[in-house]
């Protein structure tokens, strides 16, 4: 019974819990084993915190021996990638250089949030460090492994957060998404992914990567689980000045409506080249489900793109100036060129980035008069090897890593939320689409989710590989 | 009766226009007599609007026929430094490059305050190219010379509205102060100058040159017409974003309180060294006069300054950055190097900087707790000569340009108001002192310089070459 339940769905989970049909300490038990059992394989964990799971799992179960409802989301096993503040635990955002800096005293507020909805903490996930990359290839902490094919990347920057929820050890996540790092892993991974507006959930006791562009979002395998996380950690926080004041809004009660009154569009031009053909299909399959046949352009796509490279480049490198200064060895290779070169761009560029980006984001609110929802690829291609540098796209050989955000940061770049859907064509690796709303508009983009699940379009099954603990691994 | 009245204040001009004892047609002729006769020697302006002037002048007078109040500066002639639009005049800003720019439509919104008030606009003024310099020694309009000295500069960027209102061609001007460019003039030509609390003054219609650091401000030759001119000019302007909505004052009508109920406290540390010994002999003399002993310590006002040429250099040099790289030959050898270095500031250093004057502005606030005034040096030196390269501050000789404002751009770094009063030493140069106060405290600055000027510390007096029109000069 606790076996089957651990690759269940989060609610599945908090249902059979407050059913009586196990316990939360069960489920965490359960959780701790799954880890046990395929993270040496997967490396998603940076950190198990099996005590501290197990004490709050024990508390869960005490409220419900006592008739209190511990929160919808009661006993669900959950884990965070490791730029959220976890308490007494340092922070390393995928570094070694944060390995001495002082062990954070609270949780950080989405933990917090998901914590008082009735889930349970286990660990601290891997990423790129210091969350600039697309690949979660981290030279500190190895690279995780993609749960569909153990060769090939995760995605990143929330690679740990995606591979776990695919591999089924926990049902539900939290990352970050600056420039695709919810979106691409989503994508690679075949799971659900919600990167919501820019300020509407709390990045109170997060590690930023880019003030300007950073966002916290859930992970998993349905569209009800992500719309249950999201409404747990969305919502004003007057402790964190960028949080919007924007209401919340009970996603999960309005999936069933689906998405038979919303107007679905297909991203044009700049979204329909520079791809591999089988990511187009899957947009295509997800249009064809829905009967969405309007290509809808969204101008200078390519521009903003440009824009936030140089947003990233710069604050980012800024945000690191003392270290790099300091001890550059220290980071990974793969940032610290990135990192120091963007501490070089001129004022000049980051004035004209952000200018652009005042008329970008009042064209977007344009496009989204005609249109509740587009449609776009996640990524250029289904997940790439481990150590691949490059990738070839309408027929030229470009460098890898840096051209899988292609079709994520355009949209994260003026903070639209979007939800990334995971289709399974045959014969193939996962695949995204982004279902990309207005602001403040996650409600609509969660209905289309739960439609194409409904559908049987989308879909995150666990890997037949880690469905089942094999006999004796646990001691 | 009219040529004295030519080289009076302005508010003794309106009061003999409203007594009937001269028209205001009749004053307007007398200060295009004083242009016509002494600009050639002088070169403070760029453009003289003789049939505007007078066509307004005329209204005036027709106003004051029909027994209406054509405001509290009836008939008073004033010029405006060539940043500020001129309806139907394009604004060159010092520049060739802005020569073709399409003339403005409308007064830049402190020119019409100016208007409404009954103030008759008789020109245009010279300034450093885009009001980078603090000597207005312009290649493309020549260099304005110090009325006190012709072989020395009359300080910068807005030297024309000093050396005017110094030389009694006209009693009002206005100009703009970034980094001091209303205090270093004011100081050099030995006139009263004001620079508003940051965004008290509406900057619509003026050329901007560092949107973060531009003020708006009068010039006058005593404590009175600077206040009836702050008076007519600050004050919300819903059409200006940056323009603050804190209530106007009627600073006029408090000059006569004088200072006594106010705490004045001198400067330390940074503001008591790198200046030659006559600086601090002239604000020892206006200390004195105030019973002002205590010292004042601001704190990081080296850094302060750093911080101001940083986000100076890079905002400036973005502003101009299309025509840099277009037809940087058609800019001023003074100001195209600096411009293109701007450019080239990298963006972690202007997030620094930005994130210093945070800090700096709240320590600054701190201050302002224990004291109502402080006084600092305008300058390190008085007026240097047309063309000289260095100065020589505590022994080291090192280049004057930009040397200049070391004691004044730590204080409009965070938006201070300022009063800069004239002082004379015995066989010197005119000196400046800086009058600084807290946000939205210009009314105190004004009482503290009417005091001083009443008890004869300082003073304006227009130099004798100046006082009356050679005969036969005038066509």
């Amino acid at each position: 019974m606790s076996q089957d339940l651990g690759s269940s769905g989060a609610l599945a989970i908090s249902a059979a819990i407050r059913a009586g049909k196990t316990t939360a300490t069960e489920v965490a038990k359960d959780a701790l084993a799954r880890i046990q059992a395929f993270d040496g394989t997967l490396n998603c964990f940076t950190e198990v915190l099996a005590n501290r799971a197990l004490d709050e799992a024990r508390k869960v179960d005490a409220a419900l021996a006592r008739g209190e409802d511990p929160g919808p989301l009661a006993g669900v096993p959950f884990a965070v990638k490791n730029l959220l503040d976890i308490e007494g635990l340092p922070t390393l955002a995928g570094s070694v250089i944060r390995a001495d800096a002082p062990a954070p005293q609270h949780d950080a507020a989405s933990v917090c949030a998901l914590r008082r909805a009735g889930a349970v903490l286990v660990g601290a996930l891997n990423m790129d460090e210091f969350a600039y990359g697309f690949t979660t290839e981290n030279s500190h902490y190895g690279a995780t492994r993609n749960p569909h094919d153990l060769t090939r990347v995760a995605g990143g920057s929330s690679g740990g957060s995606a591979a776990a929820v695919a591999a089924g050890l926990v049902p539900l996540t939290l990352g970050s998404d600056t420039n695709g790092s919810i979106r691409v892993p989503s994508a690679f991974c075949g799971v659900f992914g919600l990167k919501p507006t820019y300020g509407r959930v709390s990045r109170r006791g997060a590690f930023l990567f880019v003030g300007s562009l950073d966002h916290i979002g859930p992970f998993a395998r349905s569209a009800e689980d992500l719309a249950a996380a999201f409404d747990a950690i969305h919502g004003p926080d007057l402790l964190d000045p960028v949080c919007s004041t924007h209401p919340p809004e009970p996603c999960t009660l309005q999936l069933r409506l689906g998405q038979q009154d919303l107007r679905i569009g297909i991203a044009g031009g700049y979204f329909q080249k520079q791809g591999e053909p089988a990511v187009f299909e899957a947009v295509s399959a997800v249009a064809n489900a829905l009967g969405a046949d309007r290509t809808i352009e969204l101008p200078e796509a390519a521009r903003a793109r440009a824009a936030a490279y140089i947003i990233t480049a710069s604050e980012g490198g800024n945000h690191h100036l003392a270290d790099l200064k300091k001890r550059a060895a220290d980071f990974d290779p793969h940032t610290r060129s990135r990192f120091l070169a963007g501490t070089l761009v001129p004022a000049a560029w980051v004035s004209f980035a952000q200018r652009f980006r005042s008329w970008y984001r009042d064209r977007m609110r344009e496009v989204f008069r005609d249109v509740d929802v587009i449609l776009a690829p996640a990524t250029p291609c289904p997940a790439i090897r481990i150590g691949q540098e490059t990738i070839v796209l309408d027929g030229k050989e470009i460098p890898a890593r840096p051209n899988i955000g292609i079709f994520s940061q355009p949209i994260s770049f003026v903070g639209l939320p979007v939800v990334t859907v995971p289709v399974h064509l045959p014969g193939s690796m996962p695949l995204g689409v982004q279902l990309i709303g207005a602001p403040y508009q996650e409600a609509a983009l969660l209905r289309v989710a739960w439609e194409l699940q409904a559908r049987g379009i989308v879909s995150a099954a666990v890997p037949e590989a880690f469905r089942t603990i094999p006999a004796g691994v646990l001691a």
